[in-house]
């Protein structure tokens, strides 16, 4: 397992990465091992996962519930607790088996927990799978401020089975999907190009459009592991789109988004911004905006929604001395990083998003 | 601030340490200072602490409820949502004035918010100085369980200025005390004759002290970042103190001992093993019993106080597959770690804790 830099985990597919996991338990010998499930990894995944594992270890399962709403200190909580009563030591194994609310949660928890024990990730959502599988972020949302609490930490490894995404539901399999495009649109017009045309595509071209967005992402997190610049382009689309994420999350008359469902719409509204202020090209523009409408749909925003949601971007974790920093594109696979939006602007691209 | 190794921190004193605050300050440029407080350090330190400082970066104050009942998440999700009030970012930095609590739970604060912001302490209880200064130990309590949340890692740096002394409790001096007389014991029979005479000494003897401590601490963490061996060393008299010490954190009809109150009896305890399981020396045994005992007295236990002690001993961070490791001496200066010890010899150890 040292053949990584310090900065990046490995990540194993399928048969392979069950045979390395299964090497991991025989070499490591943990004391026990923890499976951090949700109600709907429980139910879709878990017992697929545990036939694979060949270990005699005690092997414990403990389930959150399933939701963005319950990524919080007090699900956290109640995970260190039970730990603590199945008398978790430091030489216990926390496998977080699930998307990404199950990988950042219990990434973090395990992470802290008597200051640390090892922990690997299997994401079962294609979000996670793409996006918190490699970098080494954890953490929980702080009330409606998403991730505001949380370490980076590596994972002793990282196992992506595709056939978990059999029992994904079409929309989370859709906010998956955002990530993929966002990794296209700052890293290379032709794997835009490639994940634009999914209809073609059967499931084992599916398992190379998850190695590439891997591939994409492990790349510039290795350049820049500290996030002092590269690595803020992978915040494409999410600086408008965080905020809408949070406002909708926390407005009972409002449809929750999932992450890449506010994302696609984030995208949107910083491609215009893009457009105005880095020059970015009007009729991709235009083929993105109707690529991901087509997609995602259209979201209404009220002036009082759109005041709102400028109002939670100064939680942005980006922002520096009170400035909201964007990162916009000059082109597709052509980003640049801490730019400053004015107001105007950003009403401009609410109103282009709502009125194209 | 590169000459360090990752695992130390540097360790400044008085005034050679303002100058390096004032002068990180000026070179890092922060956007805001939180300086984090209790009530005790707010009336007795912050004034003094500010008048050092010299910069004109908006330094805002966060005030903490003092005593180890308060280190705990709640507290933590306090100061979470305040920084966030307050607009802190990832240029933003924390500064924790205080003891061991405000210490401890403000480095984790600090390094979990927004994954990471930079963290200095300023210790100002002798148990902090001469324990929590070096090392990089952050965490709260978990329900009764101490620390069992937390994570390791560096401060910027760490200043000690032993002139805050001056406004602490005799009780909170006496608890510091014992971190500095397990110092001698596990590394330094001189070091140890040094401080058991401290009646002939005086302030500047004081700092002279606190120096050796630091230093004796640094030693070990240097040699064993990762407590896989020689730092577990530093847990002398933990195992049944930190055991002690919850019990009566939970237990409303007994006094609360503070932490050093508790190593001081876990301290004779331990001795007591390692004469029974080491042949460490009776008539050194006979007199770090006498010793301790004039200067923190006698607890009582009863036989279902022992019992729930040992029960609480099992959320020892040490421990491994159940087992409950000791730290234990062959002689002072000479420790050895990984020990598990007998029921029965643990009940001896209460007996003569108690007859003697």
């Amino acid at each position: 397992m040292n053949d990584f830099p310090a900065s990046l985990n490995p990540v194993l597919y399928t048969e392979k990465g069950y045979d390395k996991l299964n090497a991991f338990l025989k070499k490591n010998d943990p004391s026990k091992i923890f499976v951090l499930v949700d109600s709907n990894t429980h139910s879709n995944c878990l017992s697929q996962f545990l036939q694979k594992l060949e270990t005699s270890i005690t092997t414990e399962v403990i389930e959150i519930e399933s939701g963005e709403e319950f990524k919080n200190l007090q699900t956290c909580e109640g995970v260190w607790n039970v730990l603590s009563e199945l008398e978790a030591d430091r030489k216990s194994l926390m496998i977080n088996l699930g998307g990404g609310v199950v990988t950042d949660l219990g990434g973090f928890v395990a992470s802290t927990f008597k200051r640390g024990i090892s922990f690997i990730n299997v994401p079962t959502s294609l979000l996670a799978m793409v996006d918190a599988s490699v970098g080494g972020k954890t953490g929980v949302d702080l009330g409606n401020l998403k991730n505001q609490i949380g370490i980076i930490i590596q994972p002793e490894m990282v196992l992506i089975d595709s056939s978990f995404l059999g029992t994904l539901p079409a929309n989370e399999m859709r906010s998956g999907l955002a990530e993929i495009l966002k990794h296209g649109l700052i890293a290379s017009e032709e794997y835009w190009r490639k994940v634009t045309n999914l209809a073609d595509l059967d499931l084992s071209d599916l398992d190379d459009i998850i190695k590439e967005s891997v591939d994409i992402k492990a790349r510039i997190v290795k350049k820049d592991p500290k996030e002092k610049n590269i690595r803020k382009t992978l915040n494409y689309g999410h600086t408008l789109g965080h905020a809408i994420e949070s406002y909708c999350l926390t407005h009972p008359d409002r449809n929750k988004l999932l992450h890449g469902e506010a994302i696609a719409a984030g995208m949107i509204l910083e491609t215009f911004i893009s457009h105005k202020l880095q020059d970015f090209p009007e009729n991709k523009l235009q083929q993105i905006n109707g690529l991901i409408k087509d997609m995602y749909g259209k979201e209404s925003f009220s002036a009082d929604d759109i005041s709102e949601i400028k109002n939670l971007m100064k939680f942005d974790k980006k922002n520096e001395r009170g400035n909201i920093n964007f990162v916009l594109l000059k082109d597709i696979g052509a980003p640049v990083v801490d730019i400053t939006v004015p107001d105007t602007v950003i009403d401009k691209a609410f109103e282009f998003y709502l009125n194209n």
